[in-house]
């Protein structure tokens, strides 16, 4: 057994989930203390930029079962997050105070908490501690609200953000649903290069009969004539409209719509486009084209942070990964990300997985076209199928003076 | 005693409680049955203009317990709404097919379930009753998100939108602070003319001493230079400043923020300006002018139909006056609106009265100068008394399959 201490990040996009996963890391190691070899975890402030400027917290002092379920319904990354990538050589010189302090401190156990870009820092510290001849335990856990991981069903986060969209999008149906006159709503889900959460919309109709008139996800062109032809029909039918699209919409040329008319073409640290306003770009084009009144609503951050209506089945399975990291650690595992994967038969069941962390980094996983259904504005029952189960069961923090009460380090 | 049926509607925009007081309304009639003197009560479809077309449902007949607690907590207009205003003149002939149709279901009470612009109904109403001597007792029930009726302590609706503020407000604020890199997050909260649903953005502030920076209502003439001092005062104490504006916030010249680059200018019956896109307005100014990081989030339509995360105190009292309005109908009382009275006292309770509806119709209650600190970004302690007690409790519709049950008729 490799005996030493344990490092955690976060890192990416908050979710409602990752505090979720943080906990479950710190619960695996607790469980093994004393008779496993990890001693000591350590949390790293703001992923690797805390490992760079050695900005580190003792868990193992500082936490118990209270605060691990505070912890638990916290929205966001309580360590704080980062967007920073490591140096691609793994024999950059920037590696070696990384590594002197990780003998300082004898850290052999790695758990990094994000999402694809993530994982291209599990590889390259795998590299490096390899370069090094350094004896390093690094594994991914997944998180991220978009859903875009190869190889693992579904992400850690996702289940929370899916039924906050679902949630939101059946009572906006409710509130549209009030008044006589033609009316169309535009609801913009987030999902940069994948329409999962856009897809979680369709779940009020698949439970309820009443869902939103048109999806359109990016996996699918989008075309300004059929969609205008689509809310004609779509008004033809009733009067309240409502339709969900995602932000990550594109053209015929790829152009993601109505960049032009957004503070777009800012670009993050990870060529990401920024994305804003296809929803108000579109009421624009309706309000124009068709007439009626329109409302652009975008979802926006709450899709990611709304703890308060958090999926247990989410929750549940978020701290479950994060324990599960520790045993593969321990068990020997290196260089992977953990994994969820679906069990066969009727019941919905998970087990942990693991998978070489190369095969995920920079990778992103669409909805097939096996769940959009063949007009391209609605979900399959397959579709139903595999997104229904990730937000069963609801799990609130406790609430204080009307408020949930937040855990803070 | 006065012998007949009653008739209730709902208007103006949904609420997460007006359907609480539709609830409150039909048991106030259902406990009096058989020894009071309404026997039956119906609801009409889409507020007055159900009036005109004579579009009534018997509610007698299609509500029990089961089914009033569901609609209880659902969100938006179970009956539908509308922004219908009634005829001026009391003797307009308009008015004689309603009371044609009053005569022959015997409608001798009337219940109005709305805004200001509502009880302006209810006036008129009363008016055209008197004018024909036909008996009815027309009760004017408030509601809006916008707490901005005078003559009552608070209006339903506005403790559940007030607690979905906060809680968002809350959660946004954890999850901008997980970079370290500067950052304004400006969130733009509904409130046409008052800032009553902006001010409780305080709240988490107030409960657990982390709340937006600067708060900015429209009680208080809006300077962009002094907003831009501000935000880099702001700044300069640490990196994740979160602002909460409201979209009705004015210029110098009393002209709404950025009317020019929103689709604004367009009007509602009503003659209110439609307003949109004050967060994303100050998001470019920020941006050109300080030059971080900028993130706008409208809140939106949630504001009002949130219903999973309302206040139980607010969904309680919503109920409470709708069956008040049935007693006090009964006790004889017409062109009233009812009210809250809150009780002297350290504990918060509330008890209802009653108020002529003219002295409430078209009228603005704003959040005065002593719930504002004397820069203007902030609510005093006194504010803070007055908000918290209505977002207490958390009262949860029942969820099925993952999501929310609604009622519907």
């Amino acid at each position: 057994m490799l005996q030493g201490n344990a490092l955690v990040g976060q890192s990416g996009g908050p979710t409602a989930a990752i505090n979720a996963t943080l906990a479950g890391v710190i619960r695996g190691v607790l469980e093994q203390a004393g008779q496993g070899p990890i001693e000591t975890i350590y949390g790293m402030r703001n992923g690797v930029e805390g490992l760079f400027r050695g900005d580190y917290l003792n868990l193992t002092d500082c936490m118990d079962d209270a605060k691990l379920e505070q912890l638990i319904h916290t929205p966001a990354a309580a360590l704080g997050s980062c967007r920073k990538k490591l140096p691609d050589s793994p024999d950059d010189p920037a590696y070696d105070t990384v590594f002197a302090e990780f003998r300082r401190l004898n850290i052999r156990y790695f758990f990094y908490i994000g999402g694809n870009d993530s994982m291209d820092s599990v590889v390259k510290l795998t590299a490096a501690a390899k370069c090094r001849d350094y004896d390093l335990r690094v594994i991914g856990v997944p998180k991220t609200i978009d859903n875009d991981l190869v190889e693992t069903d579904h992400t850690p986060g996702f289940g929370s953000a899916a039924k906050y969209v679902a949630v939101s999008i059946e009572e906006i149906i409710r509130d549209c649903s009030v008044y006589t006159v033609p009316a169309v709503t535009i609801v913009e889900i987030m999902g940069r290069d994948s329409g999962w959460l856009t897809a979680a919309s369709a779940l009020p109709g698949a439970v309820f009969g009443e869902g939103p008139d048109l999806i359109y996800l990016p996996e699918r062109v989008f075309r300004i004539e059929q969609f205008l032809s689509d809310v004609r029909a779509a008004l033809a039918k009733h009067p309240n409209v409502v339709i969900a699209v995602s932000e990550g919409i594109k053209d015929e040329n790829g152009e993601y719509l109505g960049g032009g008319k957004t503070p777009g073409g800012a670009q993050d640290v990870f060529a990401h486009r920024y994305l804003a306003g296809t929803a108000k770009y579109l009421e624009t084009v309706v309000k124009q084209e068709i007439g009626c009144k329109v409302r652009a609503v975008e979802l926006n951050l709450p899709q990611r942070c709304a703890a308060h209506i958090a999926s247990e089945t989410d929750l549940e399975e978020s701290v479950f990964i994060g324990a599960s990291a520790v045993r593969a650690a321990v068990d020997g595992v290196c260089g992977c990300m953990m994994t969820f994967i679906r069990t066969e038969g009727d019941a919905y069941r998970v087990v942990a997985g693991t998978v070489p962390a190369e095969r995920v980094a920079n990778q992103i996983k669409v909805v097939p076209d096996s769940m959009i259904t063949p007009d391209g504005t609605g979900i399959t029952d397959e579709g139903i199928a595999y997104l229904l189960p990730l937000i069963q069961g609801e799990s609130m923090p406790a609430f204080v003076s009307g408020l949930p009460l937040q855990f803070k380090f």
